[in-house]
């Protein structure tokens, strides 16, 4: 049903405009350098070709078929490009402009809704910052583009998804859609978690929240979905301070904290605290598989980061239990000062051999069901190296691990090779045990 | 006391070697590049000269006086070095050196001790990651060099210090002091406490501690201390796992986590969460004044980063008021479609007049205490610009204000504006919010 949004062949842009910074154009230019194979049509009656593309006078104007219109032009005249468009037999709008229920014309945002329900025609917005299909290279939006992934993220607030996918580009997440809906006159939050509960790109769903219209909708399809792939959310507005902020921010209703939380946590969605937080999440639960045990080992060659991994784990509820006898005495190799413990510390010492050889130890055994590596190079070690080590040994053990080298310019290279091979590295030893507690708490995941 | 240790006006370094990625040549080499000014000793029996300084074969063949000795040669010959050292009549000693109590050799370390005693020398360390003193270029290390700065880092993890610096250099953090102290068989967290309270350069002391020997020391000192600088602390070892972490690391006990907890409490230590929230905080306290007051204003041009500020105050405990009538009045500027409120929101016309113009109605009156500004800038508007704007008001306004520019390469420009004229920026809503609360709880800062 909202596959027009995402798959359309071809998209006209409704107020693309030839001056550079104006929305219309930057749109377009995102729409062309993100190398769109499909046709795009730049409608300006007052232009006749729009950076490099043909433009015309209107959408009935352009011979071929058009499945999908973005628009961009004032408020007052979206109503009447809405005809045209259902004349031209267009089946889905993403309506950029604002200027609607945001500043109280609800009146008007009705009428757009019921022009387009007369055609058949699905919307989404108005006042959003439009939609991204990076599998076909659709950057239908005024904000940055994004690498390709398996997260797909929906947004109520325009603004905080462009930082959001600004951010993101920094700390490498890739991303399969990106959607900000806005008013959601139409098209809502539960619309899309149920399209992307089928999206093969997208492996985890990831939404920031201020306000549901329909809460019975919400819950109902959240539950069913959560059971396919985890939906990780932040709700803004959860105090009361903030609630008075969410409606005069979107005129949503922030609702009860309370039951937003209990419905989050009866239709199994992960609620994040923050943006990290949420990506962090995210990250772990494309990267790494998940198991229902609860019992997490530490390797590590610095004692300072293990121990605050280990305090974390513990207050997330996970267990740290030292090895049992027969891991012990698989680890006899390990010279006398080494102490055989959880976390099991290999000392500045500890070189790629060591690492992958203790690492194959510990999971011997049915006993550890996930492990966090942590790796502070001294100067004598060739980060990388151990990243390597661990990758390597990671093909053949079948639990949830996450990484935590340790830091800046000393584990560049490193990183990138650990995350290259799916183990996601975290940069600080808190925000890795956090990450590992998503894996072990049985989110539902396709993969 | 512990002078020499910081501005010797030369240093020995015992054990420096010719080897790259021996640590003693590793320390030689940050000592020359950091660019000390004094002059620097090798000693070594085994070579003529090393990285273009003549070596001695011992300290007593150096003709000159020498303050400062950097002990690195295995753990059995040291005491040897520290009676050398105490012939010489060097004052102070680091020794980077490991093997002593860490693995259970306690006599060994007393040992040391008793010796340096006989000479009246201090000792920093053993099995410690050596001090940096910025502000004379004395990188007595084997850690990565660091940036000026106004906060003092000390931490009992030789390790975690290294990986927390190389951390630091990429989120432009700088430093006045960083002190690793290992086994602190004589100069202790709490002499450390001390010494940085009088030291000139340093405005805010952060630590990094898993257990202490002497509570009582402890206790006394901080509480002292902190009347005259912030301390912020990691307590690592919180949790009964994380205890057990530590007896192994440093051999500290770790001690009743609910002690510390009162301890810090009382001392009027700030517990930091983790690294990132530590030295958020201390950002904002190193840029920014304190206020007794509670009532935040939020000025935006984007709701839902906006909306995510606000929760995360009030979880804080902070209030965010609506405006008074006067200010209200002073806003009435504002065209009509501008919802008068708190946060502010400028939505996405707002440009540099306007965040000045509002800014400056905001704080005309003794009304609201502390200031959090957003940006996230669309495509039309210079993030930059609006960051000289609120600099600009910022000289006129006396209340602590945090920053949150978000996001990536879309703010690189305005985030140096803001931080080098001492306006503290954070990457998400959530980490702004957290900063800014620590400037609102009258903690002690000299300036």
């Amino acid at each position: 049903m909202l596959e027009h949004f995402f798959n359309p062949h071809s998209v006209a842009v409704i107020g693309a405009s030839t001056k550079p910074k104006n929305l219309g154009n930057v749109l377009l230019k995102n729409m062309i350098d993100g190398g769109f194979l499909g046709d795009i049509f730049p409608i300006n009656p007052r232009a006749e070709s729009i950076l490099g593309l043909k433009a015309y006078p209107s959408i009935l104007e352009v011979k071929a078929d058009v499945d999908l219109a973005i628009i961009l032009v004032p408020a007052p005249i979206v109503i009447d490009i809405i005809r045209q468009c259902g004349e031209k037999g267009v089946k889905a709008i993403v309506i950029i402009s604002a200027g609607f229920s945001e500043i109280g014309k609800i009146e008007l945002e009705k009428k757009l809704v019921e022009e387009a329900d007369r055609w058949g025609i699905r919307i989404i917005g108005p006042n959003c910052a439009g939609t991204i299909n990076t599998y076909n290279k659709l950057f239908a939006t005024i904000e940055s583009r994004i690498e390709r992934g398996n997260i797909a993220f929906v947004t109520q607030s325009g603004a905080l998804g462009g930082a959001v996918l600004a951010w993101a580009a920094n700390e490498r997440i890739g991303f399969s859609k990106f959607i900000s809906y806005g008013n959601a006159c139409d098209v809502d939050e539960s619309d899309l978690l149920l399209y992307l509960s089928t999206d093969n790109e997208t492996m985890v769903i990831t939404l920031y929240l201020e306000g549901v219209k329909d809460g019975r909708k919400f819950f109902r399809i959240a539950k069913g979905v959560s059971q396919k792939k985890p939906i990780i959310a932040i709700k803004g507005g959860l105090s009361k301070a903030g609630a008075g902020a969410v409606r005069s921010h979107t005129g949503a209703i922030a609702g009860n904290s309370q039951i937003y939380i209990s419905v989050f946590k009866q239709a199994k969605i992960i609620r994040a605290s923050g943006i990290e937080d949420m990506f962090d999440m995210a990250k772990a639960l494309i990267y790494q598989r998940q198991t229902s045990g609860h019992n997490v080992v530490v390797l590590t060659n610095s004692g300072g980061p293990a121990v605050m991994v280990v305090d974390e784990l513990e207050a997330l509820g996970l267990s740290v239990p030292g090895p049992s006898s027969e891991i012990r005495e698989r680890l006899s190799f390990l010279p006398p000062f080494y102490s055989v413990n959880n976390p099991i510390d290999l000392t500045a010492q500890g070189g790629p051999e060591m690492y992958e050889k203790v690492f194959r130890s510990l999971f011997s055994e049915e006993y550890y069901d996930a492990g966090i590596v942590i790796c502070v190079p001294p100067i004598s070690l060739d980060a990388a190296e151990v990243a390597k080590a661990v990758v390597d040994v990671l093909k053949d053990v079948d639990k949830p691990i996450v990484a935590c080298w340790m830091a800046g310019h000393l584990v560049e290279r490193a990183v990138q090779i650990l995350e290259k091979n799916k183990i996601p590295n975290y940069p600080t030893p808190k925000r890795a045990a956090k990450a590992l507690s998503v894996l072990m708490k049985k989110q539902n995941i396709n993969r």
